[in-house]
């Protein structure tokens, strides 16, 4: 088949970048210096053998983070930062990740290396067979399995451009053939560009069989592959599948996973059914652990294997299958064995061959990151730009072992800087990232439908759950959420069913509130407009009001809104109680900004000394926000007789700020221990009364030690339908409350 | 207690108008000449004997309608006025209510009245010892019952300005006493301007024992009252209760509610109750119908009533209670009988009495109806002015059968113009006044919760519902609204789920969505933003479209939306499911406003026609829109080649919109039976698995003739949450769907 010509269709172009994409990436735990962990497998990543984002490959301290296939690089990255960031969290603060495909050094007695301790058996068995065969130490090896899908709708308009080939499935294989045996033809570029293995570490070797570096130990001989005898052929399925299944029949090979090609093709349960089910994807194996880059794969690789594979479709091959493949087996070995400091011997063909990939992106006039091909070509003029060659260069003054240290102490620093975030998904809300998190360690199946909207598909096995802005979910009815977005009738139905509420009537005509002044001004009350956007319109009276101040207070609300609400002003201390399934799983107190003086520093010292909290920043990306020194502060301060020079005493609290919200800087304080049961009860039935699931409920408390049966103990304030999960999670003082766990439970009740 | 000085304290002032109210309303049911029903009473409000709004009273064709008990006089008369609707559609076509106290011509045989057909034995044991007691007759005679209660509020500021009670129900009882004593008192005044039974039908008397009209036969000894040996006195809750007892101890009485008194103490299940509990209400049963007013109960009267009980509370009474009641009844009695067209022999006391209300309303800073002391002082100036007179002057010239038979069929018009609204409820949405109006048929109490807002509490016994814009229930979830409410998410989901979806990307940055002009503008699509608004910004190109045309579609719709949908058009008709649990209820095609031509007649005039339609108006207070003659139609004609003179030709259809939205003119023809059954299976099933219990659903279908499994056959466009109900109870053309009947049996399974 004419593939170029195919591809040139212009049928074709609109679809050529689309593609499917999965990594797995392997990595040894090691402890904080950096030798070879002793623990178990995290308990936290629950699911154990199944968990389809964290599990273990050969050995127990060896991870595997698998991200779900995505449809864009974009897509992939920000999974494998994710699922880095909960490998993180998970195997704790005495851990980290090692950076390097060939592993820490190794125990001395080979038996010393912990087989995974799976609960399926035959996994253990597996690893067992693999000992046997080739030593624990050779299965210490990490590596990058790059898993690699065309775009559905290329697939099928290419199909659609020949008429060749009758049957999609067989042209699918087709296409897959093609490329493995291009890939392995020209795969020693990405050996010579990114192999990054130069050195291994005491005891890695019995006796030392390589005394000089060279460019990737992995890829070559000395590696993680076959018994030499092993030879497939790439020629036609019918081959592959004949030379894999005869293997195994004769026990080459124990099974036909254990075939440790730089390329797998893929998609079948069985390889014998991929004649007639199609190969669906390919998965490349031949990739190192990148050191420089916390993923282990930067997105500029990524780029260029894609690149490389639409390349390797494009570009017309040997006329001799097997002695094409062949030939790239041979020319690999040689760049693999290379000094990595040396230039490689196939440096003119490389050019060619970056020169033909150049080509093909401005004839298709794909889009791809411009420095792609300056890094190429520059690893090419110089080969200590190489990850061989830079992982070297660092390591001659003290060692390799020492420089993945380094790096790892610095994966570790920046995983644990923000604990809140989930790397990838930062412009996502905070509970959506932490809910995301939680449901990643659970093992729980994460697609986000609107990144935008923070919607989210959760799948735990065949049971799938929706939620959105963290939880808003199938577990609160519609009627019950309209009716906490209205006030009114919150308040009402709170009311019918016995719970103390701010008395008050709504009002639609200014005359009428007006008319009411009798009947509200001789107590403490409150005028708001019915919605409520950011306080503005609301008035405040603590002591009754004057007739103008009334009348300017109705005024003011109803330019905000058609109805206002006047009702009775309740005072206290107003506490959010977060209730989930009938169950007060935690109670919040706000208070406003404010620093805590030392008798030494100045105020506007104090607020950068708090401000300087990793869990303060801006725009609700942290779960606390920077307190400001603006207007409003400043002329709260000068209400207290204060400037931002002046010096507070020892332990005086002194307050920038008048409301306690948090996003003006406001501390948010775990008081769910403190909290009597009785008002735990009163919250819990309110948001029962509610018929809602998840809520988080605000009552005015006048004093906790009061019992809330007394006349006027509490008053309910209102109650939100989607309220804020992180200041419970991160709270400024006081215990964590990991409500995003409490709703993961909730929707996934099997979980427990 | 010295009520007067209590009233007039400050503190009292803003509750003094706070009180409950409630009505009961008789009338007989009559065919359409005016003559007394022989049908059985409807058998579409369920519930019989215990139907919260529409009953019996003694006689199967005595409909009985109670409003809930409501906080004002306004909310009353909505309630009354929604029933009478209810009333009138329920008795169906053939029948009418009678718009007298006195009823109409009855049966020569007395025992050819039907004593109310109920389930409950008791009551039918009951009415036949009335009927031995009183006669049948007397039975038929028909009033308003007004329950009136204070407001908590006022009575709890009243008893907390004295200090004489110490006992909160008992001052309760105290202030009821004294209402009832002074109302007895006075309630002449009451026979004075409102009686209005002047004279009776043929075989109401056995003997005809009045020969000359009177004000009120009802409220004379002639009417619906005791034998004459009963009294029970007034002075103290004990003496009350004592009586009442000794005489149904004796037998005089037979239960007692059998006491048919003007004013009745109630708020007890027993009456020997009321001392410890507390009078809670008063109930006056002195008002004959009003035959002036549909309701039986003119606004007025009934504002009326509320300031002459609180009259009554302030006026200060005669020091022996037993003779200033007897006084009243003397008094009353006279009055009744007076000749309708004559002063009243107590004009000088009645402007008195008036004179000081007025002075009440204007020292409390009451607010009134200016008309109401105008009316009352015109009626005593001229008698003729009185109900009484009135109904008697319109009688002298044909009868006043003739007359009543004539506004019973004005009511009965009104009540069926448009059955599509709930009198007293026009202000609210059409799908909440039809789903008011099938709960009060249902025997659902309705009770508005807010009421801009349309929200509704909907009750069953203990089983409480709430609903907002008719169909936003608890039998949807949270999650699933949202979903539905976002298109991409929308789609992903039904895409994952196999159903066919037109395909298409969503973009969040103009440059993106302008590269993939490759992708889609080779074939029909369509550009829209992601939040449609009224059409706002949508481009569709039926056929492919140039570079040019895609750029500017683009930018449009970026001009509505930060992110924009571009998406494959697909061609057919577009058809609503409205799909409840599980199963398509309606299916409704929606046509482009259109005329029919005849041959004869020009657009204008078609259009016109089509207008005079009761079911078209504006703004959506209708179930259709009348179609408009602006630029757009205009210019819609045009282009076909026609102004609004043309004479289009018999059977042929003109468009004037493009659009098929019923807003805008369109047609709504229900298809229901005509769609098969494997589309209504697709719909049902891509609502199932959206996780919906309520949606409409739009599918494009190419041929309904055509499989449904058949490739392309179908596609989903959108799925709404709040769908229309009002188009497919009344569509254009087709049979109606009642949905919102199907909403209550969803919502109340244990109706079915």
């Amino acid at each position: 088949m004419d593939f170029k010509r195919m591809l040139e269709n212009n049928r074709v172009k609109p679809y050529l970048l689309k593609a499917r994409f999965g990594v797995e990436k392997e990595g040894q735990r090691v402890d904080l210096l950096g030798n070879l962990a002793k623990t178990d497998h995290p308990e936290s990543i629950s699911l154990n053998d199944e968990h389809p984002y964290i599990q273990r490959d050969f050995s127990e301290t060896q991870m595997e983070l698998i991200t779900p296939v995505s449809d864009s690089l974009e897509e992939l990255f920000n999974y494998l930062s994710a699922i880095h960031d909960v490998a993180y969290q998970s195997i704790g603060k005495d851990e980290m990740l090692w950076p390097l495909s060939m592993p820490p050094e190794l125990p001395d007695k080979e038996d010393d290396i912990s087989i995974a301790k799976l609960k399926n058996f035959a996994n253990v068995l597996y690893r067992r067979h693999l000992s046997h065969s080739y030593g624990r130490r050779k299965q210490m090896i990490s590596g990058i399995h790059y898993n690699f899908e065309f775009g559905e709708e290329l697939l099928e308009t290419l199909f659609n451009v020949q008429s060749e080939i009758k049957d999609y499935q067989q042209f699918k294989t087709e296409i897959y053939l093609k490329v493995t045996r291009n890939y392995l033809h020209y795969r020693w570029l990405i050996t010579y560009f990114y192999g990054a293995s130069p050195s291994s570490e005491k005891n890695f070797f019995e006796k030392s069989s390589l005394n000089e570096p060279v460019r990737s130990i992995r890829n070559s001989k000395f590696g993680y592959s076959n018994h030499e005898d092993l030879h497939v052929s790439f020629s036609s399925i019918q081959t592959y599948i004949e030379n894999l299944l005869s293997m195994v029949k004769k026990g080459v090979l124990i099974e036909e996973k254990e075939f440790y090609s730089a390329v797998r093709l893929r998609g079948t349960a069985q390889v014998s059914e991929l004649e007639d089910q199609g190969v669906k994807y390919v998965e490349l194996r031949n990739i190192d652990i990148n050191p420089f880059d916390k993923n282990g794969i930067s997105y500029e690789q990524a780029e260029f294997l894609h690149l490389f594979l639409i390349y390797s479709l494009w570009k017309d091959e040997g006329i001799h299958c097997d002695e094409w493949v062949k030939e790239g087996d041979l020319t690999n070995e040689v760049v693999a064995l290379e000094h990595p400091l040396k230039h490689t011997q196939f440096e003119k063909e490389a050019e060619t061959v970056i020169d033909e990939m150049e080509q093909l992106v401005r004839m298709f006039d794909l889009n791809v990151s411009d420095t792609l091909f300056i890094n190429l070509r520059e690893m090419l003029r110089d080969p200590s730009k190489t990850l061989a060659g830079r992982l070297y260069e660092k390591s001659v003054n003290t060692s390799q072992s020492e420089v993945a240290t380094d790096i790892a102490k610095e994966n570790y620093k920046n995983a644990w800087e923000k604990p809140y975030q989930l790397t990838g998904f930062t412009d996502m809300e905070l509970s959506t990232q932490i809910i995301m998190f939680d449901a990643i360690q659970l093992g729980i199946k994460v697609e986000i439908l609107d990144r935008q909207e923070q919607f989210l598909k959760l799948k735990l096995n065949d049971h799938v759950e929706y939620v959105k802005n963290g939880n808003m979910t199938s577990k609160d009815s519609y009627v019950s959420t309209l009716i906490m977005e209205n006030k009114t009738v919150t308040k009402k139905i709170l009311h019918q069913h016995g719970f103390r509420v701010p008395l008050g009537d709504e009002f639609n005509d200014k005359e009428q509130a007006i008319r009411a002044y009798d009947k509200f001004a001789s107590r403490p009350f409150v005028v708001k407009p019915k919605s409520t956007n950011y306080g503005l319109g609301i008035s405040i009276f603590k002591e009754k009001a004057s007739f103008e101040d009334y009348q300017k207070a109705i005024t003011l609300a109803f330019k905000e809104d058609s109805s206002v609400l006047i009702e009775e002003f309740l005072s206290g201390t107003e506490y959010r109680f977060f209730v989930l399934n009938d169950k007060v799983e935690a109670v919040l107190l706000r208070t406003p900004a404010n620093v805590l003086g030392d008798g030494e520093h100045t105020i506007e010292e104090l607020v950068n000394q708090k401000n300087s909290d990793p869990l303060r920043g801006r725009d609700h990306r942290t779960p606390l926000e920077t307190i400001q020194l603006g207007e409003l502060e400043i002329l709260m301060l000068k209400g207290q007789g204060y400037q931002l020079t002046s010096i507070p005493k020892m332990d005086e609290v002194v307050y920038l700020r008048e409301n306690s919200n948090v996003s003006t800087g406001g501390d948010s304080v775990d008081v769910t221990d403190q909290i009597p049961e009785d008002y735990k009860k009163i919250a819990a039935d309110a948001v029962t009364a509610l018929g809602a699931t998840i809520s988080g409920i605000d009552l005015i408390i006048n004093d906790i030690d009061v019992p809330a049966a007394e006349p006027n103990a509490y008053g309910i304030i209102e109650a939100n339908f989607n309220p804020s999960m992180y200041m419970h999670i991160y709270p400024y003082k006081g215990k964590s409350r990991r409500l995003t766990m409490h709703i993961l439970y909730c929707l996934f009740p099997e979980l427990l």
